[in-house]
C-alpha cells in the first residue's frame, strides 16, 4: 500500500492493492490507475485482469488476454500529468521544469497558484514541495475544482494543497509565501494582490500564450517595483531513437506560452 | 540563521548572521556569500559593508560607499548554480528543470549520479529531493570532489549526499535507486552497472554533447532492455523585457546537450 | 498568353486564355491549374467556370456557383512547389532559399542536381536561373522523370533544363558547372564524380535527413580537398496573425533535413 | 575580366585582372576585392601580392610572404553581403533566401525596395532578378545611397537597380511592380503607398525586429485589403563539422526579425 510521505512513489519491488500503477502497452499508450481485487481493465489491445497485475515484480512485461505486451510501471509524474482528466489546457512537463528551477520551489515552499484549473500544475506543485511544504491554490469554477481534487486525491497529495474558491481581486489570504504562480489570462489585473501576499524578494511567475499579454504585464510590473523580470519561451525538441538514422522526429510543438518572472523589491522612491 | 531542513531558503523577513544573502547590482552581477559580523564585500562597484546588510528587510535596495545600488536578496538557486566556483562544464538550469520532471526527482526520491564534477547538479538534486531523499554521488577525482563538498557545505545540503570516489566500472555500492544519472562522455560503458543498480522501472537518464555518444548509448540501451527511450533538447530563448519593443534577445544558447531517458523492464527472451 | 522569357508570371493586369492562374478559396486551399476555354473546375466549395475567369483583374475575387469566395491570383513559386504533383518528398521553400543564397544559384548559372525526384526544386532552379542558365538534373526512374518533365512543361520551364537518365555512379556528362546539388540517400559515395564536373572552388551542397549520413558525409569531404564545409538547419516558426493576440502557432515542422556546403579547392599534397 | 550578363561571376578556370576574387584564410577571415596590376594587399597574416594571384586556378591554394596559406575563389554571394562595407544592420542570408522564395522574386522581376540602407539586400535582389529585372530603392539618406551605389557598382550591378532620392511618404513613381519589400521601422504608414504601385495579387513583405511593430502593421494590412499575410521568423543552426563528434555549434543568433508577408487584393466592400 501507498505510504503516505511517498505519495505515488513505492519502495516495494512487488505490485499491491492499492498501489497507482502505470500500464503501458506497444504504441505508448499508457493506462494509469489503482489496483484494486477482482477489477478488469477493458485496453484497445484486450482485456486485463487487475488480479494478474497484483504481486508481480514492477518493470515486467505482462500480456492482455488476447496476447498483447505491456510493462507495469510505477507511474512518472510526466505521464501522470499527461493523462490527467482535464477540461482545460494545461502546463507542459517543459514548462513545469523550469518554473521549479527559476522559482526554486521544492521541499518546504509555500506557493499560492491560481487557477487551479484541472489541478495538473497544483499535482507538480504538490509532488516537489513534499510534506513540508503548502499550496493555496485558488479557482472560482466550483466544477474545477471539483476535478482537481478528486486528481489530488487519487495522487495522494490532496493533503499539501487548500484548495480555495475566491474571487482573487478581494487578494489572497496568505501572506509572505515564497512564490506565487498566477495560470490566468489577465495576471496584470491582480499585480498589486500578489505583491500584497509575496513575500519580498519571492518569485513571481506566470504563463500567457500571447505577446500582447505579456507587453501589458511588463509595463505593470515595472510600476510596482518587481524587479529581474525574465520573459523566456521553451522549445523542447524529441528525437527519434534510431541509432542508425539520429534525426528529430517531423514536427512538434512551436508554443505553449512565454513564462514570465520576477521579484517584488523595496525601492525608496523619493 | 539557516533551519537545517530549509536549507538556503528562509522564511525571516530580515536577515542575520550567517544566512546565505544574495546580493544584486544593475547590471545583474551577483555576489552570493554568508553574512558575517564585521566583514567587507568588495565589488566593482564599490565597498559593502556586512554589518548594513544585517537586520535589514530582505528584497531591501542598499547602497556600496560609492552609492551603487544593490539589492539584497535570498539567493535563488538558478543563481546559486550559476555562481558556483567550478571547474568543469556544468547543467544548465533549463535542462535540469527537465530532468526533475522526467525522472520524477523529488521529495524522498534516492539517486546515484556520475560524475559529481563541481557539484552544481548534486546541488540541485540534493535541493529537490529533501530531507527524506539520499543522492550517492560519484567522482574519481578527488580534488572535484573536495571543491563540489564545499559548496554542498555551504549550502546545507551536505547531509542529503554521500560522495563517493569509486570507479563506476566497478558498479555502483546501491541497490534498488529510484534513479541514476550520468553526466559522463562515455555512458554506453556503464549500462550493465545502471540495471544492477537502478530498480526495475526506474530512471535512467543521461546529457551528452554529440549525436555520435547519443547513437551510441542508444545502440547499448536496446540490447540491454531499456524502454522507454527518449531523446530531447531544451532551447531556452530569452527575451527582452521592454513592454514598447518586445522581441527575442539577439543571440542565445544554441547547444548544450543531448538529454536520453530510459527504463529498465523486465523482458523475458526466450 | 505566357511570354516565354517571364514563365508562368504574367505582366498583363487581366488574364487570358492559357494563363497559369492559382485560385485560393476562405480556408487557403489553392487550385492551380491553366486557363482553358469551355473548361469547369470542381472544388470543395462549388463548380466554377473557367470562362467566368478570363478577362478579370488579377487579385479579384470571384464566387463559385454556391458563393463560395475565392481569389485569383497569379501563383506564387511557394505554392507551386507545395502544389506538385509528386511521389516524393520534397524539399521545403525555407530549405530551397538559404540553398539558392548559399551556393548563389542565380541568373545565368549552370547547376547540376540528382536526383530529379518529382521535380519540385528542379522548378526552383529553372525558375532562379534565368533563360541564361542551365539545369542538368540526373534520374535514374524514368517514370519520376516522366513526371518530373510535365511539371516543367506547365510552369514553361522545361527549355532550361536537361533532364538526363543516367546512373551518376559512372559520373556526369557536364564539367565546370558553378554548383552540384545531391538530393540522394547516400551522396558520400558520388564525391569522385562531384569533384570532376564541378568547377574549382564551385559550389556542392546536399540535404540529408540523419546525422549519421552527414557524418558519413563530413568523413569523405575531407579526404577530398573540400573546404569552407558549412552544416545548417533551418527552423521556420509561424505566427498568428491577430494583432490582438500575436503568437507562434501550435505547432510546428521540426525537421525537414540538414544541409550541408562545400567548396572543392586545390591543395598541395606532398 | 568580367562579363557583364554574369555580374560578379567568372567562367574562367583562371583568374584575371579586373576580376573580383576573394581571398580566404585559415580561420575563414576573407578579403574581398578587385585584382589589379602592382597591388598589395596587407592581412593579419602577411603580405600579399595581387600580381601572384593573377592567371592562377581558381581554388588554388597561395602563401602570403610569410607563408600563411589561403584559398583564390570566386566570390559567394552570401560573403559578398556579409563583407559588404555598411554602417546599418543588414538582412542575413537566411532572411533574404526565404523572401526570395515567397515573393517570386526572381530573374525579369520588377520591384520597390525601402530604404536601401547599406545596399546589402539591394545587392542580393539585383543578383537574383538579372538582366530583365529591374530594382527601384528609395533612400534619404544620401550619403547612405552613395554608399550602396559603390558597392553595387564594384559588383557590376548598378545597371539593373535605379537608386532615387525620395520620401516614400509622397508615394513611389512606379505602378504594377511585382513586388514590394519595405525594411523600415515603421512600413503600416506607407501601407496604402505600397496598394498604388503594387499590382493585385503582387507580393508584400517587410521585416521588423519587434512583436509591437508587427502587430500595428497586421491591424494596418487588414484594413487595406491585403490577403494571404503571413508572418514568420527563421532560426539557422550551424553544426560542427566534427565526423566524430557532431553536434550544433555552442551558441546562434536568436533573433533577426519577423517577416511579414501579404498581398494585395480586389474586394467588392458593399
Amino acid at each position: 500500500m501507498m505510504a503516505s510521505n511517498q505519495v505515488f512513489n513505492i519502495t516495494e519491488r512487488k505490485t499491491s492493492v492499492g498501489d497507482l500503477v502505470e500500464l503501458v502497452g506497444m504504441t505508448h499508450k499508457n493506462h494509469i490507475f489503482i489496483l484494486e481485487n477482482e477489477q478488469i481493465l477493458h485496453t484497445h489491445r484486450g482485456i486485463i485482469y487487475h488480479n494478474d497485475l497484483i504481486d508481480v515484480k514492477w518493470g515486467s512485461q505482462i500480456f492482455s488476454h488476447n496476447g498483447s505486451p505491456f510493462f507495469i510501471l510505477q507511474p512518472s509524474l510526466e505521464n501522470i500529468l499527461k493523462n490527467l482528466p482535464r477540461s482545460t489546457q494545461i502546463l507542459y512537463p517543459k514548462d513545469i521544469g523550469y518554473i521549479l528551477m527559476k522559482m526554486g520551489i521544492g521541499p518546504g515552499t509555500r506557493v499560492i497558484e491560481a487557477g487551479t484549473g484541472s489541478g495538473a500544475f497544483t499535482t507538480a506543485l504538490a509532488y516537489f514541495i513534499g510534506c513540508n511544504g503548502e499550496i493555496y491554490s485558488y479557482e472560482m469554477r466550483t466544477q474545477m475544482q471539483a476535478n482537481a481534487r478528486k486528481n489530488l486525491s487519487r495522487f495522494n497529495l490532496l493533503g499539501r494543497v487548500l484548495l480555495k474558491t475566491k474571487d482573487i481581486a478581494d487578494g489572497f489570504d496568505e501572506t509572505d509565501v515564497d512564490a506565487i504562480f498566477l495560470d490566468l489570462p489577465n495576471p496584470f489585473d491582480y499585480i498589486e494582490k500578489v505583491r500584497e501576499s509575496l513575500k519580498k524578494g519571492g518569485h513571481f511567475g506566470c504563463i500567457l500564450p500571447s505577446a500582447n499579454q505579456v507587453c501589458k504585464l511588463l509595463a505593470v510590473l515595472k510600476t510596482h517595483d518587481f524587479a529581474f523580470i525574465d520573459v523566456v519561451e521553451i522549445l523542447l525538441r524529441h528525437y527519434k531513437d534510431d541509432s542508425e538514422r539520429f534525426r528529430p522526429v517531423d514536427r512538434m510543438v512551436a508554443h505553449t506560452g512565454f513564462l514570465i518572472f520576477a521579484r517584488p523589491v523595496i525601492i525608496n522612491h523619493e
